[in-house]
């Protein structure tokens, strides 16, 4: 099934306890899309400027992303987050953020692309997600990700693409800024009250919630000790989670758990060097491997 | 196989969101005893004041607690913690605590309880946790329980008693003090290093996760709206873990992932209710259900 994801593309300078990476590429967009893009093709929509380096789309297009969707902005420059971890990685502080090109995305689709039925709304402004929901007639599944920021400047935008979704991915911090509960199944009870019918809780090191019709899955992260970058983990695990459901096109119960589950392994694999460096050197079969490893460290009778 | 419980028999006055309780019953070995106790007849050592009501030991008896090491000293008065939780359960400050007669505990075991075979060694001072192993030379599995204090303040004295374990059962943040590693996986490999080969990190919501023959499985809690009171919910994980363990009288790595299983079902069954009072209104079905029901809600292909 066609997949269409769109959010940012950008550059990141990220600082960590194990080293620092400058202007390395990175955005909700990128990483999602690269995680998707393991199992089915993938359209990416964003903007981006002049500086970014057409090796990139070349990257993308080796890996199955169709990058016809990036507009290009004459004389714009890209997104660039800077952004520093604490050491032990549980603390992340935007240290400064240019949105720039980004900041004015108003999305125009290919006309290839509105025919897509699965759609990701990767991290990016509310009102350019409603814009994307608006180009395509045809969709059957929309997944919305965000951040603080627009669920506190951008609530009512938020709320109405909430309303237009089927599914919300968002972290712990987030859901308990957005519900304003604590606790977190009360939290994704809230969300799917409030529009989407699937809600998925991202906990990091300590895995993901999944509460669809009403009924809950709860999968533990991958216990490693390789963790260099955790920056994009959380997109990649959106991006797989809707790379797997775009390519069996169903939806159930068992579908989901499932896609949690690849959504769980090609984050862990995300955190392991920064930007795309990670992704760009496994393969499905390094995923499927791991899969069966995090299945026999959660086994029990 | 005889299991032996030791530390706190204490009163607890608790304040939460949700209410507050007065001087109830509490204490890491009364929760511990409870826990175990569905699965196997515990012995309970440990130092009270005048001032404990003799209905507390009666039900205990019930609960098929045997409460001849419960030494009562005379004009002595019981351990009194008063704790208070945030609205969120996220965080427990210690508004004051009188140690009392546990403060001086130096445990001599009844006669009877000298042949235990399996002995949970409970939040209490390392060296009266020695001192309870030192009298057990028959002791074929010893797991260690400890908290912040005696990390920071009684540093040696807990060595010496992780060296005489076969196995610790600690929280994320107290085995992140202990080992100075914020990495959980890393942190456990470093306390088999210093002692017991089998290590036990409780994360509260986040679940647990189980390190044995530096192998891990990791278990996520139970998903609950219902949290009335955290208070004990640790110390009934460790005492479940280890009357499993008990009453089936081995220690593969299979059992001791049921185990875990036990313990993540005993301690969401606690936080329902203040002090033991949840604890004392359900029985084994209950526990067989709920088990049942943590599966299903983490199974996965």
């Amino acid at each position: 099934m066609s997949l269409l994801i769109t959010g940012s593309v950008a550059f990141d300078t990220i600082k960590t306890s194990r080293g620092v990476a400058e202007e390395v590429l990175g955005g909700s967009a990128t990483y999602c899309a690269y995680a998707a893009s393991f199992f089915t093709p993938v359209w990416l929509a964003s903007a981006v400027g002049e500086d970014m380096p057409a090796e990139n789309f070349e990257d993308m297009r080796q890996h199955h992303i169709d990058t016809t969707g990036i507009e290009v902005v004459k004389g714009g420059k890209t997104l660039h987050w800077v952004g520093r971890y604490s050491n032990d990685f549980q603390e992340r502080t935007t240290e400064s953020v240019d949105l720039n090109v980004f900041g004015d995305y108003d999305p125009t689709l290919p006309e290839e692309y509105r025919g897509a039925e699965y759609v990701f709304l990767a991290n990016g402004a509310p009102e350019a997600q409603k814009a994307v929901l608006e180009q395509l007639p045809n969709r059957k599944l929309a997944l919305l990700d965000t951040m603080n920021l627009w669920i506190t400047e951008s609530r009512p935008a938020l709320l109405e693409v909430m309303k237009m979704s089927d599914g919300m991915v968002l972290n712990d911090e987030e859901v308990r800024l957005l519900t304003e509960e604590p606790n977190l199944l009360a939290a994704a009870r809230k969300v799917a009250a409030m529009g989407p019918a699937i809600v998925v809780i991202k906990k990091g090191e300590h895995g993901a919630i999944l509460l669809a019709d009403g009924r809950p899955f709860v999968l533990p992260a991958w216990l490693t000790e390789t963790v260099i970058d955790p920056t994009g983990a959380g997109d990649c695990f959106g991006g797989a989670m809707m790379g797997y459901l775009a390519s069996v096109g169903e939806v159930t119960f068992e579908a989901l758990k499932t896609a949690v589950s690849y959504g769980t392994v090609v984050a862990s694999f995300c955190i392991e060097d920064f930007s795309l460096n990670r992704l760009k050197s496994i393969s499905l079969d390094d995923i499927e491997r791991r899969r069966t490893e995090v299945a026999s460290m959660v086994s029990w009778n």
